[in-house]
């Protein structure tokens, strides 16, 4: 099911929009979150779906790993219970990555036919081929599935990267041919060629013209500067087709998002709030917040008092601290809701100085506040 | 503040009423879940105040433990923020205990001044007198709070269950003398004696003989039978004014609750249906059911269909059971839901049955289902 972009208003290359989906429909920029296991951590699925920005807007599609999923419970169990939406309770839209981020952080052995890998779980040995995660997604059945691809770290000499450009686009091919559940799930090729200009180029051109339902752009994010991913993104972007949405993997610091942005990014997901707040630290319009320090102790206020949040609602930064300071899990779960929260406000933000032809003024306020963060929190 | 009873109906010993509090009232018998640093562990507080049973009633007090507040992050520190309402978010009921339960599991130095323990913290050690348990308690600010009582071990012998009542009823005239935050704040004496039945009626009129807001039983559901438990219960409800409320502390599985309602307690707490949660063991009305059980994994069936809460409403006995099985801490958060909200569930059902005059059919059926879990979860 092809994915097509319906652009209301733009910015220089920037763009929002609704996207129209089998399920629906979603509005972009979108902020995706992560649900690792068919949840996200420390965050029941109900409570996310009740999460609303002080626009009113929601968490639109709930990210899940097809890596654990496979492994535990395993796709054709995920199937058995109605497939991720009944399995999960989400009723947005979904999406599922290829499980090759997970597998190529083990090292696995790669062959023309796929990789090789070794549970995390139990150490069982694994082939996931691109057919097979092409298959598994299916089972899974999200609205939206990526193809296996090669994710090279970075830096990585150009024979590296070549090659990943080269098994990736072979893999593209397979899946393409591969993919069943086509109305009403969409396939979406993945650009290769890590800080390459050339390569995002010809990888790029490649992918498109196996026709995708979408195109997402993979292997950003992976230890380089930001620097040196906006260049090579922005060549990625250049080849891809206007109508149809781009997604930036795993990126999601807030000026990342902003500059991916700025150069015609439509989608994003990031473990980078839901993991901050398991460990305390909140996302603000002042920047991060570490509500373990000692000074929150006898702090009544809210962590910020403007935040529509539950957590804002209802808890001062002192109780906050002291759940974190114990290592409650409760803590987690106040602190998630709050990131969450705040992540989504900040795309509502991003949308509506695109549609007012102020993103650049956006741009100018909010860099100062989080340039000190950079890129790159895969999961 | 005198807690008053007003009954509105009874059967045989059992009674169901109304408590009128500075707060406001609350119907009973009550169960009060144990928020043990000032939050349920595992459920965030704003989901515990919307809990609601099939009847629409929620939970009506938070208990929370003076033992592990007074240490993190200290009752000045929760004074400082607003009291234990505004600290932990919760709009009801809240009862603190006296910390002695947690203080005597450590095995302190007992004198006739106070008992002094090493924290569990950081090994600090602190002296807790009755003096310092009821001005630590005035700090935190719950509605109701408890004297520092002598809890012996069972099985103990005449002359350590004689010592504790001896220096218990010491203790309670010290904290009666001691409680200066009476315009809001209820007072409650505890019966000790373990079970003996002649020290169980003493110690009662001792206790009466001071004059508190309202009564509790302790020491009971420390390792005894329910067999045990029940005669030693009986024999102290017997000295207790019949229009103040009476609270049978530490004890919660289904069956004592219902055993004890029989013999005219009013008011419960235990960590039980949150400690099982945690386990993995959910509730109904069919006994335990331990989720982690391989026959649940492709179950798309909800826990309980009847069941109102948010768990039974939005999951799978499958994915509870995936979660459970990995440890994430959401399957803790929709076990704890479920079992709060079940337990919740089943006091309503006891108090319908009262006003019915059927606490005797609801016995017959509930008793075989429950038998086989007996007394017994401090915290």
């Amino acid at each position: 099911m092809k994915l097509k972009l319906e652009i209301t208003a733009t910015d220089g290359l920037a763009r929002t929009g609704v996207v129209s989906t089998a399920r629906g429909s979603f509005a972009t920029p979108v902020f995706m979150p992560v649900g690792t296991r068919g949840a996200i951590r420390s965050l029941s699925t109900h409570e996310l779906a009740g999460l609303r920005t002080a626009e009113g807007s929601r968490a639109e599609i709930l990210l899940a790993n097809t890596y654990h999923l496979m492994l535990r419970p395993g796709a054709e169990t995920v199937a058995a219970l109605g497939g991720l939406h009944r399995f999960s309770g989400f009723t947005g839209h979904m999406l599922t990555d290829s499980g090759g981020y997970q597998v190529f952080s083990l090292g696995p052995k790669v062959t023309a036919e796929g990789a090789r890998f070794k549970s995390t779980y139990d150490g069982t040995s694994y082939m996931l081929t691109p057919e097979g995660a092409v298959k598994t997604q299916e089972l899974l059945g999200a609205d939206m599935q990526m193809v296996l691809d090669v994710c090279a770290p970075l830096p990585s000499s150009e024979s590296v990267l070549r090659d990943a450009v080269e098994t990736t686009a072979a893999w593209a091919a397979r899946a393409r041919l591969a993919h069943r559940r086509t109305h009403d799930q969409a396939l979406l090729g993945i650009v290769q060629g890590g800080d390459n200009i050339m390569l995002r180029r010809e990888s790029a051109q490649r992918t498109v013209e196996l026709d995708f339902d979408a195109y997402a752009v993979g292997g950003l994010s992976v230890g380089e500067t930001r620097e040196r991913m906006l260049p090579a993104l922005q060549s990625a972007l250049a080849e891809l087709p206007v109508d149809q949405p781009r997604y930036l993997m795993g990126v999601g610091d807030p000026l990342s998002i902003l500059e991916a942005v700025s150069l015609g990014v439509d989608m994003f997901d990031c473990v980078l709030p839901t993991r901050l707040a398991r460990h305390g630290t909140l996302l603000t319009d002042s920047g991060r917040l570490n509500i373990k320090r000692a000074e929150f102790a006898r702090s009544e206020d809210p962590v910020d008092p403007n935040c529509p949040c539950a957590t804002c609602a209802n808890y001062s930064r002192g109780l906050l601290r002291h759940l974190s300071c114990l290592g409650e899990t409760t803590a987690h779960t106040l602190c998630t809701i709050h990131n969450l929260t705040w992540i989504l406000g900040f795309v509502d933000q991003i949308r509506r100085a695109i549609a007012n032809g102020k993103l650049e003024e956006f741009r100018s306020q909010v860099t100062p506040v989080w340039s000190t963060m950079g890129p790159g929190l895969g999961e």
